[in-house]
C-alpha cells in the first residue's frame, strides 16, 4: 500500500500545483452559455461538448466523441486499459439551466466571478464544476502515473436540463459497448451544511391522469342538481378513496413489494441531523405531515407517496357560476421506493380508483409517465469505497442520503444497464443550482478532484 | 256570474278582432335588439323599455314611468282603481339573451318569421312575449271595459339576462309604493309537450368558496412528498365528506328545516309524466343519480343538493409535472327547499368543512351568494284562480311544477316585499330560450292572453 499512498501524494501534487491552471479552464469552461433548453443557444451548447472532448481528448483519454443524439450530443471517452480491474461510467451534464430572471443575478451569469471562496457562474455546481473535475482527476492520473488504476468510461450528456429526451435511446443503441461494473452519477452534493454525502437511494414515480366524465355539457345546478352525479364530486370521492387521513396510501397492496428500512438504515436516517420546525417554516407551512413512525428524511427517501399534481374541473373564474361540471380531471402521482414495480404500481391504483363506487359517470385512468427508483445498499463496496475517500479528503464521515426525487439517467443506468448506481457529488445544498447566483464552494470543487483521484484507486484496491 | 261570462265573451271578442293587429305589434316589439348584457346594445334595450312604456301609457295604464336604476331601466306602470280588489304584481323583462353563435340561427334573430304556428325570434319566449301578452290583457279590459277587475302594479325589467343587478335595490327603494297582495311572474312555461303548467316552487342557493392553502410555492413532489399535506388531497377528502356515496349531503343537521313533501304534493309529483331513461340520455348520462325514495322531479325541486361547481389547483397541463401544489380551490353550492335558511345552511356546510382533519393546510370559507327559496302552496287560493283559468283556456288539468332553479325577481319579492308569489307563463319547454333559434308558440301566446284576462277576473271573484 506504501507504493499507492506515494502516488496518491504524487497526484495531490499535481493539483496543488496545476490549480491555477484548472480555475482557469474551468471559467473558460463556465464562460460557455450552454443553454440546452434555449434553440438560440444551440451553438454555445454544441461548443460546452467540443470544449470538453477537446480536454478529454488532450489529456490522454480515448475513444473520444461528440455522438449525436437527435439533440444534443453525448460526449463519450473511456480509458480501458486496467486489466482484470473494474469498470466505472461516470455520469454527468455539461448542458446548464437558463438564466432568468436575469436581474436578480448580482454578477453575470456567464462571466465567472470568484468571490468568498465561491466561484458564481450558471453551471458552476450544476453540473460543469463536477464534469471538470472528473476529467481533471483523470488527467492527474494519465499525466503522473500514465494509467487510470481502473477502467473507466465518460458519458457527458448535454440533455439533462431538458428531460434527457435522447439519452435512453442512445444509452439502448449503445449498451453493445457500454459494459461496467458501477455507475458513479455527480450531479447531486452534500448534506445541508455543506457535510460531505453519498446518495445511494432515489425515488422512482408513476404519474397517471384521471377523467372523469358526467353529461355532454356542463349542466345547470339549479335544473339538474339532485340527479346527476357530479364528475366533481365523483373526482373527490376518489382521491379521497386513495389516502388515509393519517396519510398512508389506501391503496390495496400498495406496500407489499416496499423494502423495509432494516435498523443500519435507520441509524444512518437517525445520523442526519434535522430540525423539524425550521423544515417545515422553510416552505411556509405550518407542520409536517406525514406517515407515523417514520423520520422525516425516511419518508422522503424510503416511503413511498401519492399525491395529487393537480386537478380541474368546472367554473374557476371570480364569483359563482351555478353549473355541475361536465367533467374533472385529476393528475396523481406516486413516488416509489425498492422494491416497487412502476407498471404494477399504476395497475393498482388505477384498480382501486375503478373500485370506488361513483355511479352516473364515466371514470378512465391512463398512465402518463414510469420511471424506476434506484437504490444502492450503503454496505455496497463501493459506496463503502466512496466513503473513505470523502472521509479522508473531507475529514468527515460521510452521510448516506435517499432523495425523494429521481435523476432520469439513474434509473437509466439500472433499468437499461442493469448497473448499480452510486451518486457521489460534491456540491453544497446552497448553490443555488437553477436559481440566479448559483455558485460553487472552491474546496468542495477541489477535494471533488482529489476525492475522484483516490477514488479510482481505492474501487482498484477491492477484493474481487 | 251571467255578467262577468258575458265580460270575458267580450274581451275574447276583442282579442280575436285585433289578433292581427297584436301581432304586428309583437313582431315590431321583437325587432328591437335589446341584448342587455351587451353595452353596444344598451339604447335598443332603452328603446324596448320606452316602446312598452309608450303601449300601457297608450292603453290606459297610469303612472307609466321608464324608471331609471343605474343600469336599465325599469318599466313600471299601475292601474288601482278597483276598490276592495286584490292587488297584483306583474313581472316581466323585456331584455333579452346575446345572439351568438349567430350562424347557428336559421333565421335573423332580430327579424321575426312566422312557421308552423311560431314566432321565430330572440326573445319571442324569453321573455318579450309574455310582457306583450300582459299589456294586450290590460288593453282588452281598459278598451272594452274601462276598467280592470282588480288593481295591478307591472314591473318588467331590463336586466333579467344579466343578473337583475339593480333590482332588488330597486325594490328596495320603490318598496312604499309597491304594496300588493300577490306577485305574479310570467317568465316561466309550460311542462314538457306543452302542458299548461304553474311553477309554485322555486330553489334558493348558498354559495361558497373553498380556499385550501398550503406551503408558500408548488414544492418538488419528489423532494417534499411524504412530508407535507398536498393540499390539492386536503381539498378532495374535504369535498368527499360532504356528501354520502348514495347522494345525500353528509353535513350535520342539513336537511332539519327540509318541508317534507305531503302525500297531496307526492299525488301532484306523481301526475307529471317522465321517462327517466329519456331524460338521463337527453343530457347524455347513462343513469339518473340522486337521493333514494323521491321522484327525480322531486329530487330537482322539492330536495335540496349540495354540488362542486367547479374546482381547482396545481397542473393542469398537458403531460406530467410533478409538483405539490401551493393551494387547491372549489366553488360549491347547494340548492335549497322550503324551509331552509340561506345563511345557517352556509354555516353548517363551512362547519362541517371546517371539521374535516387535515392537519398542515389551512382552510378558509367564505360565502359568494345567497338567494332564498320560493314556494306558494298548491291550494293558494291565486294558485287555484290560475289553475282554473288555464284549464279553461287551454282544455288540460294544469300541472304544478317546482323548480329547480332560482328566479331571482321570485326570491325577491318574498324576501324585499313579504308577497306569495305565483309563476304563471305560457312557454313551451322546446322554445330554445337562450339558444339559437327561440321561437314562441303563437297558440301559447293567445291562450296566454286570454288566460291573463280571466285570472284578473277570478282574482276578483274570490272571497275575501
Amino acid at each position: 500500500m506504501t507504493d499507492q499512498t506515494d502516488t496518491i501524494a504524487r497526484l495531490d501534487a499535481f493539483l496543488d500545483r496545476t490549480a491555477d491552471e484548472r480555475l482557469g479552464d474551468y471559467v473558460e469552461f463556465l464562460r460557455i452559455p450552454s443553454i440546452g433548453t434555449l434553440s438560440e443557444h444551440d451553438a454555445d451548447t454544441e461548443a460546452a461538448a467540443r470544449f470538453l472532448a477537446e480536454r478529454l481528448e488532450r489529456w490522454g483519454l480515448e475513444h473520444v466523441e461528440v455522438s449525436p443524439t437527435g439533440g444534443h450530443p453525448i460526449v463519450y471517452a473511456d480509458w480501458l486499459h486496467a486489466e482484470g480491474a473494474p469498470t466505472v461510467l461516470v455520469y454527468g451534464h455539461y448542458d446548464v439551466q437558463p438564466v432568468d430572471p436575469l436581474d436578480l443575478w448580482v454578477r453575470p451569469p456567464f462571466d465567472p466571478r470568484i468571490e468568498d471562496g465561491r466561484i458564481f457562474a450558471r453551471g458552476a455546481a450544476d453540473d460543469k464544476g463536477q464534469v471538470h473535475l472528473h476529467a481533471w482527476a483523470a488527467r492527474a492520473w494519465l499525466e503522473m502515473e500514465g494509467r487510470l488504476p481502473i477502467n473507466v468510461r465518460y458519458v457527458f450528456e448535454g440533455e439533462e436540463e431538458s428531460g434527457s429526451t435522447h439519452f435512453d435511446g442512445w444509452l439502448r443503441d449503445n449498451r453493445h459497448r457500454l459494459s461496467a461494473d458501477l455507475a458513479v452519477i455527480s450531479d447531486t452534493g452534500f448534506f445541508e451544511g455543506n457535510h460531505p454525502a453519498i446518495t445511494v437511494g432515489l425515488r422512482g414515480l408513476t404519474y397517471l391522469q384521471v377523467d372523469v366524465t358526467g353529461p355532454d355539457v356542463d349542466l345547470h345546478s339549479g335544473t339538474w342538481g339532485g340527479n346527476v352525479q357530479n364528475p366533481a364530486n365523483a373526482l373527490a370521492r376518489i382521491i379521497a378513496a386513495l389516502r388515509n387521513d393519517d396519510g398512508t396510501v389506501a391503496v390495496p397492496s400498495f406496500y407489499d413489494e416496499v423494502r423495509p428500512i432494516t435498523p443500519e438504515v435507520h441509524a444512518q436516517f437517525q445520523r442526519l441531523p434535522l430540525d423539524e420546525a425550521e423544515f417545515a417554516a422553510g416552505i411556509g407551512v405550518p407542520e409536517l405531515f406525514g406517515e407515523a413512525g417514520f423520520l422525516p428524511l425516511e419518508r422522503r427517501g424510503a416511503r413511498p407517496t401519492l399525491d395529487v399534481n393537480g386537478l380541474w374541473g368546472g367554473f374557476q373564474g371570480e364569483g359563482s357560476k351555478t353549473i355541475i361540471p361536465a367533467h374533472a380531471h385529476a393528475k396523481i402521482s406516486c413516488r416509489l421506493v425498492a422494491d416497487m414495480d412502476p407498471e404494477r404500481t399504476f395497475e393498482r391504483v388505477r384498480d382501486a380508483i375503478l373500485a370506488v363506487p361513483v355511479p352516473g359517470v364515466r371514470v378512465d385512468v391512463r398512465p402518463l409517465n414510469h420511471g424506476m427508483w434506484s437504490l444502492v445498499d450503503i454496505g455496497h463496496p463501493a459506496v463503502a469505497a466512496a466513503a473513505t475517500c470523502l472521509r479522508e479528503v473531507f475529514g468527515e464521515e460521510p452521510y448516506y442520503l435517499y432523495e425523494g426525487g429521481s435523476i432520469p439517467a439513474g434509473a437509466s443506468f439500472g433499468t437499461i444497464l442493469g448497473l448499480p448506481v452510486a451518486l457521489v457529488g460534491f456540491t453544497n445544498p446552497d448553490d443555488q443550482a437553477h436559481a440566479p447566483n448559483e455558485s460553487m464552494v472552491l474546496a468542495n470543487y477541489e477535494g471533488g478532484a482529489r476525492t475522484v483521484v483516490r477514488y479510482w484507486q481505492a474501487l482498484a484496491d477491492l477484493p474481487r
